[in-house]
């Protein structure tokens, strides 16, 4: 198979995704889109990386293209943004067979195509091992953009949804004996196709007693820490949102399901502080609109840094590429 | 030194680079900013990896940074456009230099002062090598996109400059005895630091006589080839323009300098087919305004294949990475 005929064998994957507002697509040096006149745009870039983030053993390759996509779609969301398009940069290793690589496409296709989200282009080079690279650009009006610096001492903090799932499934995808246990199939999923919150980021986005928005991609203690430090403020956290799958990995596996809560990441929830006095009627609008529940998990303060109610401080201890 | 920062290190090294259009820079889940009303947006993404496209011998962090960039604008002159902004997805194996990092983005920052591309978000992560996955977004006026699909029987084909020096700067990187000779400057810069050619893409994208223009990132005979092939013509190549410090590399080595200039890529001269009546017209318009002289290379055929004067086939044989 040659690089034209590979970048072929992509292009059919990828046509299935309806792309109304592209003009040029793959096939040329870059893509060409009309943006919208009365929009600003967003754009994000995040890497998958096997060995770092996957293995082989423990995703497939549809799950490896889905989760690549998945992060950055996530991020879109957090802006309270919707998804235009996305490009795609792999690296693989030499001798890698044709086949994982169309496979991949298939599940960043599979969730481009549920997200709206065309891949436009991108680039195929050799790597020491496979390396996805995806770009997505979105798009908000300018009075739904949400950025992570707005939070006020007396916000609630809450997330949409439970943490945890994705490192215990983590824990579970690298032990053969677990990984083939159907009552963990729910916190595999999570880890290996997760969901980005796209329309509950939407939702968020038009609410205008959402003062902060960011989506937990490192650990909560890491990125409450981040949307405090940005808001120049800190948190209680008074509940931390186990996951029930977690719960119950932890549970034969010995593992803290906290710390998978607090520390995880990749469960790619929305963060959100919101106007006190608001909260409960967001909550509503939300679960009404999207069927994801907001779970409350603590309050902005005044003073600096995170602490749980009892005073003890939470040390940022999320996912650091240079620990 | 943690990964926040080096996140900071590199804000305060892409700093300098005036970014009026963007809204939301580094630091947030996004960036934002407001696509121009009038024009239409384009989107590229290419990737730089250590051992495939460079080593730390034959390449600076400097030069990688700024190499890496260069590409992607070369991608965006292709179509005519300007650049707006970029994003930078680097990876690095554990235990990497946080200078060399940080010395990797003075390059970027280097290049995209000179072209206003400022940088405004990105990704790090752990990989086994340098991987340096960069998007960039351009724009251009409707009338003046270009694609590589236009071009007629009876077209003149040219480039924007000779051919080979990229490749014959890789010969003298990987050989530390050419490397230290200061007559081969010339090819090595072209290797390093080769200059995307924004303005001469921005002139061409404006001449309503170039039908058809694309980048020379893989091989004129492999890039001709796809511009032949997405307009459904031919071309006979008439002359195969050598740049003179490739064929001073080959006077010392006994390489053959024409066969870098067709299949050695990474020149980053635009490739354009132009009406014949109008190309003396719009080569002076060009070098007026960019001091860059089109070369004419050969004629667009009704049949297709890429040939020269005397008939022989020239076989696509630049870079692919499956082969």
């Amino acid at each position: 198979m040659t690089e034209d005929e590979l970048i072929a064998g992509i292009g059919v994957r990828l046509r299935g995704v309806a792309a109304p507002r592209v003009l040029v697509g793959i096939g040329d040096d870059a893509a060409v889109w009309q943006p919208s006149r009365s929009n600003r745009s967003v754009i994000t870039t995040d890497a998958l990386v096997e060995g770092v983030h996957f293995t082989r053993d423990t995703m497939s390759a549809r799950d490896a293209g889905w989760r690549a996509l998945a992060s950055n779609l996530s991020d879109v969301a957090a802006m309270g943004a919707r998804p235009v398009l996305a490009t795609v940069a792999l690296g693989f290793p030499r001798g890698t067979d044709p086949d994982w690589l169309l496979g991949c496409y298939d599940g960043i296709a599979a969730l481009a195509e549920r997200a709206r989200c065309p891949v436009v282009g991108g680039d195929l080079t050799l790597a020491p091992a496979i390396t996805l690279a995806i770009t997505v650009v979105g798009e908000v009006r300018p009075s739904n953009l949400k950025r992570r610096d707005g939070a006020l001492p007396g916000d609630v903090v809450a997330v949409t949804g439970p943490l945890g799932a994705s490192a215990a499934g983590l824990r579970v995808a690298g032990d053969p004996a677990l990984r083939s246990d159907g009552r963990f199939a729910d916190v595999l999923a999570a880890f290996r196709t997760p969901e980005p919150r796209l329309q509950a980021g939407r939702r968020l986005g038009a609410s205008r007693h959402v003062r902060a928005m960011m989506d937990v991609s490192d650990g909560l203690s890491t990125d409450l820490g981040r949307l405090c430090a940005a808001s120049g403020v800190g948190a209680v956290v008074e509940t931390i949102p186990v996951h029930s799958g977690a719960r119950r990995v932890a549970a034969v596996t010995g593992d803290d399901p906290e710390r998978w809560a607090l520390d995880g990441g990749e469960d790619f929830e929305l963060l959100i502080a919101v106007q006190k006095r608001a909260f409960a009627h967001v909550a509503v609008r939300v679960a009404a609109a999207t069927g994801e529940q907001l779970v409350r998990i603590g309050t902005i303060t005044a003073e600096p840094g995170v602490r749980r109610a009892d005073g003890t401080v939470i040390p940022p201890a999320g996912w650091d590429h240079l620990r």
